[in-house]
């Protein structure tokens, strides 16, 4: 087990990264304030392991109240949030009874905001069963709805007492998804890590293959990047904007084509590809830098080519996105492999030239 | 102009209290992040000084979108939440789009859950105009919304940049709701600040009157005492639940007449009557005591008599307030007047022997 820490002053946490960690009860204690947790997960992942962290919880004596929701991005809404109101309320969970989130990023964004809002705020663990989620999204308070008109547009940033990762959650990951974490991971390396890109080309096979040692690396140098860019910037003012690569472009994609059409990581990896066309139209980023990007995310079986919607759609489903400013719409480019920076003012022509060149 | 500080380090934040409040457009810069704001309001305040305070923002170069909202307790909801959500979002509202709330608690509760949700959270300014929210509500970062299983269940702590208290809005305030703010007035005298209840026994008549000085004066010594208890706990984990006095069968009472029907300072004051006889019957408030309270709310115009809806409704309706801890219902309670301390474990028997007591 491999053991990180995010460093928040007295709301730092720990994430505990290794196999059979669904059975540790001992390491959930710290972050439970009484005998009582409410497991929140969906219909996919409940036969998979809600029965085996609701006995690891058992034999610490800690009841727990099991909340299923419907599985897919799409679900991501008031209606499920409500589902889960409802069922704490019906059970009586109290301040002091945590929520854990059991499943993928959906999960953990719903389940989040669940907590930082019943009551005012309850403690909150996060327990990710994808790929995406241990790499990403139960890492660093970031906790959201989607809006009809916009994703993550209804939030909070409420941080989790614990974070653990079970890699062994990942063998029943379907491949699709897996390549979807996968865009992420790659990400960290792009934005500020050019030696993990560097490992990551060296040993994308193993990822797919789902090597237990790669898994645990990748994850565990994925988690280490994120800590670092959250404890210094925790609420987005600055530098934690970086690791929005790709998602200005994917958030459209995501939108345009229907929630859990486009998986997340995947418009992340088009998204990306467009960022880097971009970077490379302003030269900040030379034709290599451009090939061994599209190579990657090409090896590991991701979508490099955005879908046709015209600059116009691309530009209306942007202007909603949370990195306006003034107005101006803000991209994360690259200047190099792991050297992200944000820039705005960008021309219209040089985006719409971006888009076209991705579709060759 | 009378300005108080509430010392929370880098979230610290100044209450302006004092006459022609609105048209200061100079106090809101330093809360401004950009040239745009947000000003939600109600039907009944809107027509009153929606225009002077958009007409101000106007002077200084600030452009205001207004958000008007039908008023009262009972659309303190999920609905009404929506309805500033889809107006944020066609206004295309940023992260530095600061909120206004222009109104009483409900507004203030709501707005302030739509700043604290809105892109994870945006800049929250806090304009009371009724004596309960400048007294009571717009001060200390709670906001929230109503679930039909209990009010205030789903909210967020929250703090605002700024709460400008302009007393001339006072003037235009229903008799009703300038009796049921005057009931949190006595519960900070109530709960710690003895010399403030006997100042309010010598002048409720000059604050029924709306005489200036004195409610400028009562306004001032609320928010102060509220301003050190929510500096020394914010997010009530101790002393701030002594806020509550009260509230815990006032919440019952709002919630079981529908809400809206009771006003919340006039349950508060009907509540507070039952916590006065609990702690009597426990030994810790003398009769002398007991008849002090009773005697200022009566001359307040307020409610003393709970509504009847016996015992077992009322513990059904308080087991569901946020002031449970391990299934055992807390009770704020009083040693005397101005000293406020936290109960649990009471007794049906004595609970329900006060209730009758109050009906007395």
């Amino acid at each position: 087990m491999h053991t990180l820490n995010v460093d928040l002053s007295h709301r730092s946490y720990p994430i505990h990264i290794g196999q059979g960690l669904l059975e540790r009860a001992d390491l959930f204690l710290p972050a439970l304030q009484q005998k009582k947790a409410a497991i929140i997960t969906n219909t996919t992942v409940a036969p998979l392991y809600l029965g085996r962290l609701s006995d690891a919880l058992d034999t610490i004596g800690v009841e727990s109240i099991p909340v299923v929701l419907p599985d897919g991005e799409q679900f991501k809404n008031w209606e499920t949030l409500n589902l889960i109101y409802d069922a704490l309320l019906e059970n009586r969970c109290e301040r002091n009874t945590a929520i854990i989130a059991l499943g993928g990023g959906v999960i953990g964004d719903i389940s989040g905001f669940a907590a930082a809002t019943y009551l005012r705020g309850v403690p909150f663990i996060q327990v990710p069963t994808t790929l995406l989620a241990q790499v990403d999204s139960s890492v660093g308070g970031k906790t959201a709805i989607n809006h009809p008109l916009g994703k993550n547009m209804i939030g909070a940033f409420y941080q989790p007492r614990l974070v653990l990762a079970d890699i062994d959650t990942l063998n029943t990951l379907p491949d699709r998804e897996l390549k979807a974490g996968i865009a992420e991971v790659i990400k960290y390396g792009l934005i500020r890590d050019p030696v993990f890109f560097e490992w990551i080309e060296r040993n994308i096979e193993g990822l797919l293959e789902r090597d237990p040692d790669a898994l645990a690396f990748a994850i565990s140098r994925s988690c280490e990047n994120k800590a670092v860019v959250v404890a210094r910037d925790e609420k987005e003012s600055g530098e934690r904007a970086l690791l929005n690569l790709g998602h200005t472009f994917g958030h459209a994609i995501e939108n345009a084509m229907g929630y859990g059409n486009w998986l997340h990581g995947e418009a992340v990896a088009a998204g990306t590809v467009v960022a880097a066309h971009v970077s490379h139209a302003l030269g900040m980023l030379d034709e290599s830098g451009v090939r061994r990007i599209l190579d990657l995310f090409r090896r590991a079986g991701l979508p490099t080519v955005p879908p046709d919607l015209g600059i116009e759609r691309y530009l209306q489903l942007m202007e909603l996105d949370k990195k306006v400013e003034e107005g101006k719409m803000r991209f994360v480019l690259l200047g190099g492999i792991g050297q992200a920076s944000l820039k705005s003012g960008i021309a219209l022509e040089t985006l719409n030239d971006a888009l076209q060149k991705s579709h060759v």
